[in-house]
């Protein structure tokens, strides 16, 4: 099934957890004449767009548009929330919640770290023991390196109940927009993420939403940097206006794409994406592949293989078939591959999905009953 | 000439220093299917994209790309090239060269100011005097508040005489492909610009530029930052990488609109650029206005308007005619107006801008001789 003119007959596809398929309308709003960020039709969408971010959160949380990346962003949040000196919690699994501990350390935090092997979930207890005399806890809820979805909402419970000063920085990166995430209800302070996952817009935006508590509570002219002050950028966008020049092309390009995930309920919205994500892991395991996590992300399908393959060379061959899926994050490269239907992709594209991959594992000469990945995938979205 | 019906035929332009006009070819190059930035031909496109920056430049300088503004591009310079605590002198004479200073501030150096009057140009002898024991000088070639454009190269010259040591860091974000900057003869260390200006695509890039003695003394692992950490971030892109996802439509677009000004030598460029804007001068002397600097940037003409104008005003006026420039720079708002032929703008375009110059005097009840600006823009371009 992947001879040459069948594959080049193929779509190319991203089916990696980002950047994401982007819509064509999408792309038009990128290709629009060029428009100028102080104009005060530009004002008004940006003020539009953040009022569209905090619905897509489902609280009314005030929502930063950072030029830049979810790194760029999260960066934002500590050093605007966070004072010089403070202690940090780091709770860690995987190279994206590590990040922020490596970024929390070179800014000068006092950083304690609370770590699980990689793949492994975090437990909420040991997190909460660890915030007892922290100022922050930064941690990852859909860990895009494991596809582990951390139990946020009881790790905040946990936290608060033993320090209820304590912020809670949350890289949502990977959730926001796809898996069930309740900041207000949960207690979450801070919630981070970027253009290029669910919102399905090109990279190039992070955005950042503070709850009413954690914006009375940010620091005016943070010492810790300049063009990452959130302060100063909230009381600019509340007005429309940001400090320095946006990437404006992005913001309308993202306005586009908010309208159609803001078209459902949230509810509707994230039992979909799961789906998706469910239908990607029941084809994997129909070829023999199992999630790496026992609490999937429904963000992104982390496989390990069957023995003998790797996941770079799972990787390699749907890159072949021109399909741009990732292997594993640094140092697990082989141990799994990663595919997902995040940004703009619906049901069918998760049954493409299946089929692609029953193409890629029968041309790496594994086993199994065609039709098998398809069938489970199909099952898994509930037909 | 501005009666309702002709307005609403006119074409919409930024006539401002940027954000500027974008080539169909860039705007469509933007919105081209999404590309992931770790696929080899994107990886392949950002090592070409610097190296078309460097042509731009003239000089064998690196350049690292960083998805942010101008602002971030200048904060990842400072934290990457000098160490924290270490003397920076901030010379300047309007508001980007006070932003400078106002973040080295922020950041924890110990900043020597430099400053003469908005309007004005820095003395060299001043500055280099001010740099005798400093790390690094932070200065501004075209200051986009004024129009001014500082002579680099005799402060450079003056500034390493005196320590040869020291590091000039130059914000030359509406200089760099506009105005004559030959950073390798100058003795100019580090460059930094932004997308959005004479390489005329959208908002949402800032670059740098290292000399090689530069980059030898990278500071690794800067405690002031970490998405700005652009020693790193080098490191990477050299080999086409970038520690975070880059905007990388933006760097497809700019791709495309690189190439437009790279087929031809710099000096023509340069040349070409200074034409423009003298047009733009003309145009305005033509009309009572007069250049608010005695050395006037290239990049932008500055006009102080005549009495009893003032320059929101005539801001004001474009925009009812659908053209936005730009009233003058907080606490200046009114002093002056800012019109500018930056970007995918040519020779006829700024005859244009002469032309709406006109309209929007005769509109605001200015006496002058009908064609007298528009004479005056095409004698200045050298017709």
């Amino acid at each position: 099934m992947t001879d040459a003119v069948h594959v080049s007959l193929n779509r190319k596809r991203l089916i990696a957890p980002g950047p994401v398929e982007v819509s064509p309308e999408t792309l038009l709003a990128l290709a629009q004449p060029q428009m100028h960020h102080r104009s005060p039709e530009a004002r008004a969408k940006l003020v539009e767009v953040r009022g569209k971010l905090s619905r897509l959160l489902g609280d009314p949380y005030e929502a930063v548009i950072v030029t830049g990346s979810g790194t760029a962003a999260f960066e934002g949040a500590l050093v605007s929330m966070v004072p010089a000196g403070a202690r940090v919690v780091n709770a860690s699994a995987g190279k994206f919640s590590e990040r922020w501990g490596e970024m929390a350390e070179r800014l000068g935090y006092a950083v304690t770290k609370v770590e699980k092997p990689w793949g492994e979930v975090l437990d909420a207890q040991e997190v909460a023991e660890a915030c007892r005399d922290a100022y922050a806890l930064c941690i990852t809820h859909s860990e895009t390196s494991t596809g582990a979805l951390h139990d946020l909402e009881a790790i905040a419970a946990a936290a608060k109940a033993l320090n209820p000063e304590l912020i809670i920085i949350a890289d949502c990166v990977t959730s926001y927009g796809v898996a069930e995430l309740r900041p207000a209800a949960w207690n979450v302070d801070v919630i981070v993420s970027g253009s290029q996952k669910a919102t399905a817009a090109p990279p190039g935006l992070g955005y950042v939403l503070f709850s009413p508590q954690a914006e009375a509570r940010l620091i005016r002219n943070t010492p810790k940097g300049f063009y990452l002050d959130l302060e100063r950028e909230l009381r600019g966008q509340k007005e429309g206006n940001t400090p320095q020049t946006p990437a404006i092309n992005l913001i309308y390009a993202l306005d586009s794409s908010l309208e159609r995930l803001l078209s459902v309920p949230l509810e509707v919205l994230w039992a979909e994406k799961k789906r998706q994500n469910d239908a990607l892991i029941a084809a994997g395991e129909a070829l023999g592949a199992r999630a790496w996590s026992v609490r999937p992300s429904p963000a992104v399908a982390v496989l390990v293989p069957p023995e003998p393959l790797g996941g770079k060379q799972v990787a390699a061959q749907l890159a072949a078939m021109g399909q741009r899926a990732l292997p594993g994050q640094a140092p697990f490269e082989d141990k799994v591959f990663r595919i997902s239907a995040l940004g703009y992709a619906d049901r069918y594209d998760a049954l493409g999905i299946a089929g692609i991959l029953e193409d890629a594992f029968a041309a790496l000469g594994v086993p199994f009953e065609r039709g098998a990945a398809v069938a489970a995938a199909w099952r898994a979205i509930g037909a």
